[in-house]
């Protein structure tokens, strides 16, 4: 028997992805979120949803695309940072530290020090609610060396990505490898 | 200096999430989907991606309702088998032995041993490529009492769920709390 609980945010794992644009005055910022995934793989697509009050939706609907910088745990502090203020009054890159890279393919900035980006084009703009989502189109990722595996493709553990959790608000760090995808449930499939 | 790298799914974590629906002819069917998160938190919704071709697409367009149910590692064979084979031709609960129990708030079935489970009513259908994405608003929530806390809410911890790694189609589990959402940040904002 389980008990109801109203209706809320609880799934869980959310990723912490952070998202850069340039706004209408040509400046960087940057904005992490909670709200995001993959939603298409061919093409790949990822989706990062936004508030219409923050400073990155105006410059989401005017520039029309996007990176995602994907955050490290070494980097926890910074991505938490950008979560939290604003970058109408406050330029998050000079504050943090951190180096906003122009993107040679999409009109946005990413963050240097992040070992994982992605470079997204709007395709699809869907109002929900308090949250409007952006429907991106990756047209490009670049990543640190040190990250990739032996066939040049980024791997998890050599990123090191954390988790959000948004019941408690907490970030979480993975562990191990505790299964295989396409392949730890082959043995319930019954033999002809 | 980045290495640049051909468009792909490598973002990360993505979740796993188990996918109810109910059929044409009212056969509960189940499909894990890494490709989904929340997006919005006022009134809260959570997305799933599927491509055409599958039982779910067509169960998902009938109905225009899901359940998202939550496996903890526990379940990890029985989730990882939800995404391998197809409900058109197979009656997964009945293989994997695990119950199909219908929502009373929605027209779909959720995974009775998993500990956390989302109600959803399908709000828009988004055509990407590949996949269509449905995005849908929770409208109930339920959990098992043991992985709730203090505050009668779902515990990342208690639930015990695992994170997807698409580049390696690996498993990954969570290790411990790296950092506080809205906290952990705020050492960078400057006292004026």
């Amino acid at each position: 028997m389980k008990k109801r609980i109203d209706p809320g945010t609880y799934a869980c794992p959310a990723p912490a992805w952070c998202v850069g644009t340039y706004d209408e005055e040509g400046r960087a910022n940057i904005m992490t979120v909670g709200w995001g995934g993959i939603c298409c793989s061919v093409p790949p697509h990822l989706t990062v949803s936004v508030r219409k009050v923050t400073h990155s939706y105006a410059a989401l609907m005017h520039r029309k695309c996007y990176t995602v910088s994907i955050p490290s745990v070494t980097y926890l502090k910074e991505a938490d940072y950008f979560g939290i203020v604003s970058g109408k009054d406050t330029d998050k890159f000079t504050v943090s530290g951190l180096t906003a890279t122009r993107s040679e393919l999409v009109d946005a900035p990413y963050v240097e020090e992040f070992p994982l980006i992605f470079e997204c084009e709007v395709r699809h703009v869907v109002e929900i609610g308090g949250h409007v989502q952006f429907v991106g189109e990756i047209v490009g990722i670049k990543a640190d060396e040190t990250v990739l595996n032996a066939k040049g493709l980024p791997a998890i553990d050599k990123v090191n990505p954390f988790v959000y959790a948004p019941t408690s608000r907490e970030y979480w760090s993975l562990q191990e490898v505790v299964g295989q995808g396409f392949s730890s449930g082959r043995v319930l499939i019954k033999e002809v």
